[in-house]
């Protein structure tokens, strides 16, 4: 189940560049993008409309798209504008294309209605190049429905069970219940996990951690995580800390975003940030191995669960507490995916 | 098609020890086998109740088996009995369990009805550790209905043209009908095949095979083979032989098991036993390495037959005389089965 | 869409030879060819009747085919002549033979009604030991529909786009509508290709390209390519050209079969064939590179189109000019075969 009225991340900025035609599939539609002179980007289905073969194997004339089995040119638009030795191109030679844009850092692909394509709805991530900020990111593939990682990131109770290894986290996340807050388009997530062991503090000092994340649709988080003193959550009343009177140990940002591929493959872009003191520090390096180790553990957990799941797709799971935020969430998915089909049955003709 | 009230084969007793969490699969369900404090075994559904991740994935707490995503706890019983974060346990949160018993060396599971999960069904297998013997054993898994397998070893007319290779067994094999006798849960299958060259005996003399095995629901074989002088089969008038006075060159026994995984995979699991002096002898050796290159041989054969069969699987096949053993087996199986599927439909209430 | 009573290439006729088997399927059928002691092939059926095996695993005794389960031997009318251990052979044991025959090296099966398998049906190719001729061969095999190679062989304006690296063809392909014939079984299509540049010809010079194929039911190409000096095609008004007045710089014989293993894979046979002095000159091996080259690019973009494709089988294809050759090979192919199925229809009695 899709939204279509949204937009997807497709990529790093840095994966889209020059010259090339970058290949991605999203929602089952596969995609070419590639840049055009002036800096905008374009989004075309990848599938040329004379005899199917992907415009990602084509070649980049200027601002146009070469479709290198026999040879038809498509503008930007999705136009065919060429069909060599043909003077009158057929009506309905044209490729579908889709809005894109690039911000913070990712690029975005709208793939509902293009009139109701609206830049404000992209969630306000944190850009890589954010001043005072260092960074690191990548992505990894997932053999997974994108539903799936977006409950694993909803529902941080598996932090003491599945990333003890990596992160050192303790079984006490999974006793300290978030505060959940629902957003127009996402949900937000918020708790403190108290008098914990860090290897931040050292061994003889434990800390309080406050975590705070929003989660947009269709699968965009961006979370903040502050290491504090113990004592830390008392002195806030177990609210989110007052900085002005709350020590911070580190802190760092992170962005992560779920695009589904197709019903069974999803992509998974994230990105990590400190301060450039923190990173100076080591720290950075450090959590970002932490993170690539961490995210290998939650990959082999969501696979094992889709392949257990597929065995018996329509059996009924026991629900939990924790399920609250990711019920919310594919809530609001089911929703408005509802919502659109409606409207889309309504538009045609009776 | 299977039956489910009966005992499979899920492994070695050597292969689930200590520790350790092992994971199978018999007629299509995932299943978690592990042993107790106390030795007993437990057998689980492999799949949490909470959100679908395998338990052979969790960690074992004393009896008690820990999902390791999102942290439930499962006692051996396949009750939930600990709900990280969470007071109460929701009713239906507890797994499925399986009758499991440890006999004969391996471990069997009963799929069917725990109510009638009786210990007097398993076959009378010889056990590796059996006073006197000396053994070999091993498994493989086979891309095959566990039925196909269940149909090569109940018509050892292809050993003379499959095995040639390992066994040096002949064409007369395949001219040599044996006697089948229905049992309660199986069938008996004995022959003599007389004046074959044999290894054993040198190249100067002929030797009569007595072989007799007995092979029981769902795929299980006991078999002995004995190798006598030339005139044993005529001294026995062709019936079962009179040890008192028919001399035995070399005798084998072999405990063989065929459990399906699922509808296109399957296991197989086998024993070769000898004397104490035939081992010293070197025979043990010898004849363990000829039995793997025949199921090798057999795998081959199986395989290629299977993957043949499902370019069309309702095509008709001609029988031959060789199909009476396989025949009643799957006459049984089916026989059971119908059975079972009938006995589980009228418990549903009208 | 098969057309069956046509003869389908299966092999070269030196990858048949001896006491082997040689295993092959053709529109889904699994097949066994062999020679037999008087020099005659034998096409049967790639399974055995009893318990499904396919023959190819068997073993050749005389003009013979036993199958190495159990032991079960076919003449090669296919008729089942032994079954060991059995006095009388079942009426319906036997396996389907198909016609064979060997022509122009290549070993060619007839897939339809064996009343109706006329050798004159067969393509008039050129055979590898043409006097006077040298020649290359191979076979590759693609992950696509056969229709899809033909289709690509049927319409040279993807030379300019997807054979610029190997052959070094201009996209003036693209821009040279062929004149296309219809021929009884097949279709002709000729054209001539003016001004090109050409390695054969040197920097300075250029060159005007003859190239004439005929393309035959079920997919066979026999074509010849000829390179003459600039200026050649107006001498000719363009029509096919007169040897007496036409100097030829090169000249290349090809023939090519496409073979549907089956609905999603094809076997690609291919000869390359030029005169003693061209051989000579180092012509034959650079024009056999090129054209290896060549058909790795056809290969990889047949096989990104087959993908594309399948992910909307029923979606539109938007025609061009070129299409007129594929498009009427097509039709004739459908034709055929609607015939042929309304015909075996007919055959069933009411």
């Amino acid at each position: 189940m899709y939204v279509k009225n949204c937009w997807y991340v497709a990529a790093w900025n840095y994966e889209v560049t020059g010259k090339a035609l970058f290949k991605c599939s999203i929602i089952n539609q596969p995609i070419v993008i590639y840049v055009k002179d002036d800096g905008q980007y374009v989004a075309m289905e990848d599938r040329c409309c004379h005899r199917a073969l992907p415009l990602s194997m084509g070649r980049l004339e200027g601002n146009d798209l070469r479709c290198m089995y026999h040879g038809l040119k498509f503008a930007p638009t999705g136009q065919c504008v060429e069909m060599p030795g043909q003077d009158r191109i057929p009506p309905g030679a044209c490729v579908r294309t889709f809005p894109v844009v690039e911000a913070h850092s990712w690029v975005w692909v709208w793939m509902g209605d293009p009139d109701k394509a609206d830049r404000e709805l992209i969630p306000e991530c944190i850009a890589l190049e954010t001043p005072g900020l260092q960074h690191r990111s990548g992505h990894i593939e997932y053999d997974a429905d994108y539903q799936l990682i977006n409950d694993n990131l909803l529902d941080f109770s598996h932090l003491g069970y599945v990333h003890s290894a990596s992160f050192g986290t303790s079984e006490d996340w999974a006793y300290t219940r978030p505060k959940i807050v629902r957003l127009e388009r996402g949900v937000r997530v918020q708790r403190w996990v108290t008098n914990q062991a860090s290897r931040i503090a050292g061994p003889e000092n434990k800390v309080d951690i406050w975590g705070t994340y929003d989660y947009m649709l269709p699968g965009v988080m961006i979370m903040n995580m502050r290491v504090t003193p113990a004592g830390s959550a008392q002195l806030n009343n177990m609210e989110p800390p007052d900085l002005t009177k709350t020590a911070t140990l580190f802190s760092q940002f992170s962005c992560q975003a779920v695009t589904p591929i197709s019903d069974t493959r999803s992509r998974y872009s994230f990105s990590v940030l400190t301060s450039d003191e923190d990173a100076e520090r080591g720290l950075l390096d450090a959590f970002w191995a932490n993170t690539r180790q961490a995210f290998d553990e939650d990959r082999a957990v969501i696979e094992a669960q889709a392949k257990s799941m597929a065995m018996d797709p329509a059996r009924k799971l026991i629900p939990s507490v924790y399920d609250s935020a990711l019920g919310q969430f594919r809530w609001m998915i089911e929703k408005q995916a509802r919502e659109e089909s409606s409207a889309s049955a309504d538009g045609v003709p009776g």
